[in-house]
């Protein structure tokens, strides 16, 4: 019987790893139980975000000063899915997953949430957005629901994979090495990168199987997708990192998680409908009591890349001086909070794949 | 008896005034009938967005063609009140106001939506953000709630001002003839500007009296607001030009107004209680056919300038990539348009006195 | 025997045509005598840069008023090439291209500055970027040469050509049509239709020939450039149009035109070198009588696709706040002012395939 | 007798400080000798630019390793003075300054460069940009002097400081507890907390008495300036942290520092003349072998405010979407990298009283 615990906190700065630091101090939080970091830091969430760099850097200096382990080592066992970009409302935060053995009293008759990580092998930059993309991050979400302890795999709710992207650098490196990576174009490899992930996912949940798609199905064939992707991409990781979210009969406490597709970027109703899942109301608004009971809300997002929602033109994909995707970011945390009452959510751009075309998804793991 | 009608367009460009043309060539808009434009182009919104000039011009020359009058005296007739910025989910889009006389039979039991404009003297660099530009606004409301025949000042529900502003070269000619600009810095320029717009309209309103604030109370004492002033700044007009909409006995049509105060960026409870006002549910979101009755959505917000929204950090007024009032724009756009279900709302930033510190308001026209 | 003239004016924003109108008004300018315009607009450069259509339909408008012919016909007629983005310390400007007869008695001993002009067809949207393309280019370039009366391929020293590019509208509209583009994303399409540009003036001028390259050519074979080829993409026009420079024998006058291939963003060498061309020192920056000689300085330039500028890593293409092309203008025009002493510099991003790759070109127009 | 070494050194990403760590380990720099560094990283230059802390941050925890002792002893003993934003063609790289004691063999008959630091005590949130905060620099200027042993005042060349400034959040605490900063905008702040530090420099370089300035000169009276001060301001410090630069016969060595004022972003005969100074030719570019001795390039740079540069209008200021010193970084960083023929210059903005009003200044340290 295991126990899952996720605690939500807030930084000052990207290397502000203070509140952490104080829980582990008083004794709140057990360093050895962290499995999993999901956080927002307030960069631009592009390619020159450096943010996740020096937020993780941080964190695995902090985890190894209590566990007197290595650094270098802790960053291939813990996964730290960050995904840039505070836009708007949004609340630079982290979500600290923990995960210890219980004690049989607690165990409760129903489902609890439960939590598994894997960390697959290193991408090279030619598989970036490829087929071998596509099966490296499969097999590692199986072995994350392995780890959770997942029995079914409709009892997955969430998973979340950080995949590596191509930079200048890396594709000029292949390049010269006769390889040749997908584009050179950082912006779009960290594209196809998320488009891999979400069909890694898929396949992983049997919602696709092998021979439904092809390298040419990314960022193409939008019918294929997963409403339980949430895909980041990123130049500071090298291997795809994974962290499964489900409810499991083999998990004790009184959190559960459940999740919903979204639409487009004004479907309010999905919003509303995750949170009556977890018996919350939104009449409109959450409220303060309720509102305590939620831990994390995690959600992906895109910018109709057709140039329309509900038929009125958008202009996010012709603005030269704003990324699309903080644009989406801005607007659906704009909703998703204003529903919830908070900006400490986890709102991430980039849902190729990952939820219906346009729209995306919403999770939310509460007390019940 | 006067009869009021809104028409919300869409453009392609801010050049795009096609659907007017339209319409106006049809017969469903007489061109002599317009008094004022209130719309969404796809700028920046800031000193250097020339979307707005584009659009007026256009706009100018179209009314010119039909009316057979020459632009520069329509300019000085019809407020064009644009605000740049459709960050996220918005559309870009106008609304346009006629106002035309009505057939006795027509009127209706109640008052309907009333309408009226004016224009003050322009206001020289030196005044912009000060008490002479307070009352010069003030002034122009008074004769535009006069224009509109609305009787009482409890019937105005919302006040649209643009206000001109000052560049560097207006600052620089300025100091050249001995005048003391309040700042040279246009974007600071731009706050002041909004600043005197609002408390010109509570002057003007009676919210506050002549001794209630001084020029130090401009962007310093937030406590002196009006919850129906919505003020935009732009280095394209040279006077306040005014839209003053409200309810009025004297008005015949199913057109009606209603206004709420916002106290922040996440009070959904405002859009929710604005359109039951209007006796439009939301449940979470406005069914398709109450959509269609709503002509008019327009929203003034703000990033709060105390760097936290309900005790946890944001990020906008931090970010050297992306302008605050972007951020803001997006992010309560996404909240609104998620709850009516369209993104064709009027979101316009720097709403400083205009409503609750760090929130703003919302006013909607619908058909009854 | 023709004369030509080149008028440099400057602008307080882009739909101010004021200094033209003077001209034209006090009879230094015939407006019959307009030919072309190319010019710089403080936009932003990219797909919603609308300075540019600003620009241009105050131009006609003005242009419409002195000719007294419509401006839908003059647009068709009068090539008008903005580039937008005035980075750093370029200064907003527009050089007018004047062509007249000149009496016999001007007649000189040398060659003087030649202008043609010439106009294709509009270009579908699924041609953007393709063979089609480029051979509608070469067509229109062919007949500009022709237009200037210019003798030799040789004495051609810049063609500048603005192509249309697909928007996110253009290219669903297409897509409906079962036409299918060669992308949708309307950064990408514009460096296409540049590309596609950069190789029609190369057929034209003989620097390359029919069967030296295929539609897989564009943005890939680098080799293939022009080092007069000057070319601008924007949404805001549906034809390519062309405005060839060059110097012959058939026109009188003492303007005269030089230019040089920059190997990279440093190569101050190709700016002093042109400058001498047309015997002007920079020693190291032009004497402000030299400086008054110079009408037009005309630059192409770009982010190194590498990644790298002499063995150092830079980051443009990895930027997600900043557009790489506004990067590279920016950079390239401070160092182009500081040797001439002068802001008012057409520097112009996106130089794929317009001189050697990585760097660009540079043209001058001074008198002698 | 000591002796300076500079090592120019290049990163791969702000946390990339391999370059380093490999030139320790090899034995070419000892980690003791280390007394300061002056880098570029690839941020935004802005309030929200992480780079800097994520690159000290690496850098202290490297050092801890080599030096055997904690990094926050390490982060108060040696300045690390990061200017982000790499704009346009600046490579990212940082200067390793280094002093030992030299053995009296290699005692030069000239002067040579000579190095000094010092840090301040904290300076509190409501002395950020006032007099207080130009005492205290200019007491740590004196410090680093002497620690430099620089004997005259007219050998110093240099004085590159980092000066704290207040974020909205140490605005807020600082009101919570009664005191009043002079704003709490943070970019308003930051460029005070510049003016600070460049009148501290003035002041104790003797460039101007105690009581030729008021708090009312900070960016107000620009005859106020320092043509040898280089100050930055960042979030991530709360001292003064101060390195002096100079020639001095106390040490040895064959490199030599130079400095020349920059009139404007033009000035490209102060680049000529400071290498000059040094013995270099700039014809118009330097040879490859003179650039080999060149170690270290140090530009400030401005926006001129008064919105012209030589009478023509620049767009920097009313820029919405690029902040103006992110575009004169750009602009003057292509100058001057085009007459050294090398991208790894240090180019850091808000030269506020830093050298002539619209200008600025740059300082070269090269092998003689």
């Amino acid at each position: 019987m295991k126990l899952a615990q996720v605690f939500r906190l807030s930084m000052a700065h990207p290397g502000d790893l203070s509140e952490l630091d104080r829980l582990i101090v008083d004794g709140t939080v057990r360093a050895a139980d962290i499995v999993a970091i999901i956080g927002k830091t307030e960069g631009n969430g592009g390619v020159n975000d450096f943010t996740r760099g020096y937020f993780t850097q941080t964190l695995m200096t902090l985890l190894s000063q209590h566990l007197n382990r290595p650094p270098a080592q802790l960053i291939r066992e813990i996964p730290c899915v960050l995904s840039g970009g505070t836009e708007g409302v949004m609340s630079p935060h982290y979500s600290v997953f923990c995960s210890r053995e219980a004690k049989p009293a607690l165990r409760s008759a129903r489902s609890a949430l439960a939590i598994g990580t894997a960390f697959s092998e290193p991408v090279p930059a030619e598989e970036v957005g490829r087929r071998a993309h596509v099966e490296s991050v499969a097999n590692a979400v199986r072995k994350a629901i392995a780890n959770a302890a997942i029995e079914r795999l409709d009892d997955v709710h969430f998973v979340q994979v950080k995949c590596p992207c191509v930079t200048v650098a890396r594709a000029a490196a292949a390049i010269a090495m006769d390889k040749q990576p997908l584009t050179s174009d950082p912006n779009k490899s960290m594209a196809f990168a998320r488009a891999a992930g979400a069909l890694g996912v898929a396949l992983a949940l049997g919602e696709i199987g092998p021979s439904d798609f092809t390298d040419a199905s990314l960022l193409s064939d939008f019918f294929i997708q997963s409403p339980r992707a949430s895909i980041s991409s990123g130049v500071e990781v090298e291997s795809n990192e994974v962290v499964v979210l489900g409810n499991s009969p083999n998990w004790a406490g009184s959190l559960h998680i459940a999740h919903r597709p979204m639409i487009d970027a004004l479907d309010i109703g999905a919003v509303v409908d995750v949170l009556a899942d977890l018996d919350i109301a939104a009449k409109p608004q959450v409220s303060a009591g309720d509102a305590a009971r939620i831990r994390s809300v995690l959600v992906k997002c895109e910018p109709d890349r057709r140039g329309k929602i509900r038929g009125h033109r958008h202009t996010m994909l012709d603005d030269t001086d704003i990324n699309a995707q903080r644009h989406i970011r801005g607007a659906v945390a704009g909703l998703v909070a204003g529903v919830i009452g908070d900006g400490r959510i986890f709102v991430s751009g980039g849902a190729e794949h990952q939820g219906p075309d346009g729209g995306g998804l919403i999770a939310v793991i509460a007390e019940q």
